[in-house]
């Protein structure tokens, strides 16, 4: 798409040399023909850095954008980049094109729905009432089992086991917000891409990145009504038992476990081999991997633990 | 239905002037031709002023029932409530009646349901899996993601994105108790009414008002895996992130926002622009808005992070 | 399948006398027949009593396997039992067989899938969407909502109500870990069995048994986004509120009520009548019922109150 019509469906002044722009992407992650923004001064070290093409941003960083990148200046970038994501979202479902690819001796049911131009591998089931979007991918030996929803673009690995009502590539949660109190959707065109030998039970919710993917890495095993957000990022062997929620864009290392009805909020990093209690709330970068924390607000599991014992003792004072 | 058949169904002698019922609700919300109940004796002064044509209640309230209003009377009005709310509830699919109407320029995949008397708008999608239930609305340039379920009689407006695996109009959670601790369905024949430009992730579920209609209003933005109990008004571009929970009857003013796996209690009211931080636990009323509460029991969050740095204190003394 | 044929396909030397092995089950459980396993010490007395035909153990056991019983000795038991495992894992979906009995008065919806060898009762209705899975079975006067599922082997009793999504028999959250920290799933040859005049809310999750049976006993009243692990028991008229979750292998007594976002540890008891409120999070055996407890950990709920009174007090302090 021409980066002038972009600017005219946003309603931002442009006159400069045209060119033509393929996506959206954040300023350390754009490349060349593509668009970027900048909403919060405090990353402006990434707008001096960023290879994308032209970049949404406020008067005020506009004299910061990189030669050979276009400044779209306006004063609600934010804004302006979710009425621009639309622009990029593809059809929720294609009725033309090329019929999906199944490997042999994979099984398909009459009562599934495996979209334009997926391709399904060898010795694949895909049980009924299973959807699999267009362009998905599912590996070998890999088992969709009832009602389970693979969004379009999506990629599943080999040996995978996805059980009944889990969804694979919902969008993520991104609203701009206007000074009425009004929200405007980031389309999100991303998505995701769970890799080998993944488990994950019944009624789990797995969104789509809004520009890239999310990630559930090799060998993870993943309990029930468990809740990843857009662009999470979980450590190969990692363990997640039943109602835990990992917001976005937070990322595990390897083999750590989330106890039951645990929760991390969004942009964090949790160190290798770390696991947490039940309920743990986790609002900051874990650094030290190989520990147990509990608790809300975290902390080392044998601190919380003394902490409940304080507190039985608080309670049988005068 | 004739009063006098719905009393003998549920065991109630009656031999007064019959009438007929068209329904049962509230005593304050009841009008002339439906059935209302008094179970708890606080609520008395509701029986005053209703106008349902009868009432179940227990002989020690049957003299304030209003003139013109005919008394049911058993020391149980409860149960038989729940035994009453089976008469009128409707069957859960009919097999005949009209044809769905579909908008111009819609798509219903084939393998998608579309109930008797459903009434489709324009430009909406309903993919595979989706089921939409007889009467049920879907308005203009809707999308039901794959394996969404509407029950029967919902409303859905327009330019609303409703993700896989949600579920809008199960029954509430509502049943009257005997005395030997078994449980009798009150079946829930009020319907979910969700108004245009609304988002709901995957995998939530919306339960329909046990009478009347449970609300969720304009732009309101709904992460995956929330739960909405039956009868809840959720105000206009409120936003609801992932795993929160919002109990029976509970209203929330406008643009409120609930952190993740935060939830309220049932019956209360929420002031508008209220801030919930993740993991609230809303049990009381919130009467002051435009703050931001956390922890549970509930406080202001500048309370709650000042109280964890005492027991942090705590910890550390000996 | 032969004895010999299971040592060998999971690595273990063994020339003993053959037979012929039915399947897997615990020490206690076991009958002849059936093979088992010893990999903490700590139940070494179930050993000497048990009535399985093999056991897999470590050396330090074998000479506390009991004459008459086979030992299959490997310094990783839990492991070769998860290999096992798969051996005696059916198919998903069976593709031949004898079709469905349907009872007499019953809806199938075109659009539900109705498995090989399963049992309908009277006046069922299964709606579109709906997944039964082959021999499993389905009592008279239930009704599976748009988009359940039923996995294999599953049982509903009669007058039961599953709303839309619920998932009843997915896999239960079993692995042994190997030494590198991958995971070798457990095959969950167990079912579930949902006694009769249950109703069960939108999008629950109920795994089935590893060995043996998850219940839900007569009567239970579930409301949505509950998480059932395996082998759980839910006694008789229990209520569990939306998003509580039970651990594996728990019981609870009759009539127990879970409040909101409620949850239990795994292998607990819990007396009957006993009432947990909301967010309470149980991590012992409750022995002492009929009575209200709260808080995490878990207390009386009148001590919980206490408790947050004096946490308001320390707050006001200096």
């Amino acid at each position: 798409m021409k980066l002038s019509a972009i600017a005219k469906a946003i309603g931002i002044a442009f006159d400069g040399e045209d060119l033509e722009i393929s996506g959206i992407h954040t300023l350390d992650e754009a490349n060349e023909g593509q668009i970027s923004f900048l909403d919060n001064a405090k990353y402006i070290s990434s707008l001096e850095g960023t290879k994308a093409s032209a970049v949404l941003c406020k008067s005020a960083s506009a004299g910061k954008v990189p030669a050979g990148c276009i400044a779209l200046v306006d004063e609600e970038p934010y804004l302006k980049l979710a009425l621009a994501s639309k622009l990029f979202s593809p059809e929720v479902i294609e009725t033309e094109g090329a019929d999906a690819l199944i490997g042999e001796g994979s099984f398909v049911s009459e009562k599934a729905y495996v979209g334009k131009g997926a391709v399904i591998g060898k010795n694949v089931k895909i049980l009924p009432g299973a959807f699999v979007g267009c362009y998905a991918k599912i590996g070998d030996d890999t088992i969709l089992h009832p009602n389970v929803t693979v969004y379009r673009d999506c990629e599943i690995g080999k040996r995978c086991i996805i059980h009944s009502g889990t969804v694979v590539g919902s969008d993520g949660f991104g609203f701009a917000h206007t000074k009425l109190g009004e929200h405007v959707k980031i389309y999100q065109n991303g998505n995701v891409v769970i890799e080998d030998d993944v488990e994950i039970g019944a009624n789990c919710a797995i969104d789509r990145a809004v520009f890239g993917t999310t990630y559930i890495r090799k060998g993870c095993k993943i309990d029930n009504l468990v809740q990843f957000g857009h662009n999470v990022d979980i450590g190969e062997y990692s363990i997640l038992v039943a109602q835990c929620g990992i917001a976005g864009s937070t990322r595990l290392g390897r083999n750590v476990v989330m106890g039951g009805q645990s929760a991390t909020a969004g942009h964090l990093e949790v160190a290798p081999f770390t696991t947490f209690a039940a309920r743990s709330g986790v609002t900051n970068d874990v650094k030290v991997g190989g520990k147990t924390y509990g608790g809300f607000p975290l902390m080392e599991q044998r601190q919380w633990l003394k902490l409940q014992a304080k507190l039985a003792r608080l309670l049988k004072s005068n």
